[in-house]
């Protein structure tokens, strides 16, 4: 697969949905607006401004389009979305301590705590006007349905973090909170607002939970294989915040006694040294745990890319078939 | 008015709803519950079990029945708008590095700044969920409306802590945001939800807000005059953090040039020594700011109280008047 600049899906999903994203962005920039708290789009602009792929709004409207949808409510949806997600990296910020987040300064560096908690509860409240805005309940029940799966995966984070006991098991149900939520509740109300049949909506679901666990976990993946230029992230980032992520979990699952020691102490006791990332990578190797992981995300693309055989014909399910492929093409 | 214990207004309101009261508590304890994440009942019981007085549930069960409700969902909105108040109250222990709340240490101290942000957002979500069983679209038009008024109103009191510049009008805004705007839904979606006539809708509404904002004066004003054993909080707090309430603002209106450098340097700057609070507390008393303050909050109790008239005649509209009068009647 060729994956140079040009030929990006996502790309070329922002060339077809081009006027749509327009009016996503235009409705983005209106309500994060507030009469009596400047410092509201000033805390959200830089999260906007610092532009992110905005692929989960493509998604929805991809998803919409591709069901035949030519009423206006899947841009309230797009930025529904795409708030939802802004809020969630903003508490998410709060929360991780972590140095950068899309090659810039997280919010919370710039800001501070109270700001992004505070901010992002408003987003929040936003993405649900957004929402009754469609005057669909079923809408409203998938998103909300959605939201509390983020939280609980994200709470499920914190009690699974730096306990050695995690398994493959609470790790894939953290990625479905964290990640795969969001995705696959972005491309199923795509779906619901264009009134699809039950197949079409129920594959448009399966399509976005595969694409957010392939994506997530490809990420994390990433996090010990990118550089960070490319990634906005260092290397070896996890490992320092004791994160257990898929490679390790494996890994863990394939210790010797006295390699478990070797986690135990770094992850689990956080007493960490010089050379302990390099140890941690060559266990991976050792163990094929990076190939397996890899092999786990192309499997999930996989998944994704045929739930789409249920959906019309057409040149935005190629895109999205593409799509899939291309998060885990970026492992290779 | 007699505010001895037996005839507290938030008693007898308590007596007349027993029955809904402990269903809307046994829906509360379900819906906090979560199969993946443990830790979420965990931070929740710690804040449902210490005891709030269910003021806001109350208001919108009093605010259905009120209006002939008969039907089951108005136990699912008292149990919303709790949600909303326990996921505010565990953002603004992140937020305010408060040392008590309702007597006991907050939730940032028994847990991280983590859970609370997390499980706040999982009750944020876990409260949509609910007003989606409704089925009304209009709740959740006024509910996800208030949402965004209590972050803003939030954000705001952040913008204007510690400013000398903020006068009535913007205090007025953060109290809506903080206090009158989830008051003056749950009372206004009691009646939405009973379907009654626009002119109640509207009374119920101006109730709510009236006594919110009347609540959250007096709440400001005892922090200056109350006993800790009664309202959980030490006199003081507030200067202590250096927030600009209301009888403060009246002063710093009033203050002489010297004064003026005396709010500067305790409020702006930060630099408190021993004796600044009794300093501040005699300039709120030589410029009456104390009764002024007081006559404010009574001001709007009256205005909460007539508001009930366009509602039908009914013990529960007295005990809602009792309620307004109540509030107030601590000050004395």
């Amino acid at each position: 697969m060729n994956t140079s600049a040009a030929t990006k899906p996502h790309d070329m999903l922002a060339q077809a949905l081009a006027e749509e994203m327009a009016a996503v962005n235009r409705l983005i920039q209106q309500r994060m607006a507030s009469e009596h708290a400047p410092r509201i789009p000033e805390v959200t602009a830089h999260l906007v401004e610092a532009g992110g792929k905005r692929l989960r709004p493509m998604l929805t409207l991809a998803a919409a389009r591709l069901c035949g949808y030519d009423g206006p409510h899947h841009i309230h949806l797009a930025a529904t979305v795409e708030f939802i997600h802004t809020a969630t990296l903003l508490h998410d910020d709060v929360v991780d301590e972590s140095g950068q987040r899309r090659g810039r300064p997280t919010a919370n560096l710039l800001w501070d705590n109270k700001s992004s908690v505070l901010v992002g509860d408003y987003l929040f409240a936003r993405s649900f006007q957004l929402m009754v805005e469609t005057g669909s309940l079923r809408v409203l029940d998938i998103l909300a349905n959605a939201a509390a799966t983020i939280a609980e995966g994200e709470v499920l984070q914190l009690t699974a973090a730096q306990n050695l006991a995690t398994d493959e098991s609470v790790y894939l149900q953290v990625v479905r909170g964290k990640t795969a939520a969001l995705f696959s509740a972005a491309t199923e109300v795509g779906g619901v607002i264009a009134g699809a049949p039950a197949a079409q909506i129920q594959a448009l679901y399966k399509y976005g939970d595969s694409l957010g666990v392939a994506f997530q976990i490809a990420d994390d993946l990433l996090d010990y294989q990118g550089d960070s230029m490319a990634t906005g992230k260092n290397v070896g980032d996890d490992f320092r915040e004791r994160k257990l992520t898929l490679p390790v979990i494996k890994a863990v699952a394939r210790a010797t006694p006295q390699e478990r020691a070797f986690w135990q102490r770094t992850i689990e006791q956080g007493k960490q040294h010089d050379g302990d990332l390099q140890t941690a990578m060559a266990l991976m190797e050792k163990h094929g745990t990076i190939k397996a992981t890899r092999d786990d995300a192309v499997g999930w693309a996989d998944k994704a890319r045929m739930a789409l055989d249920t959906l019309p014909d057409d040149p935005l399910r190629d895109m999205l078939r593409d799509l899939a492929a291309y998060v885990v093409a970026r492992l290779n």
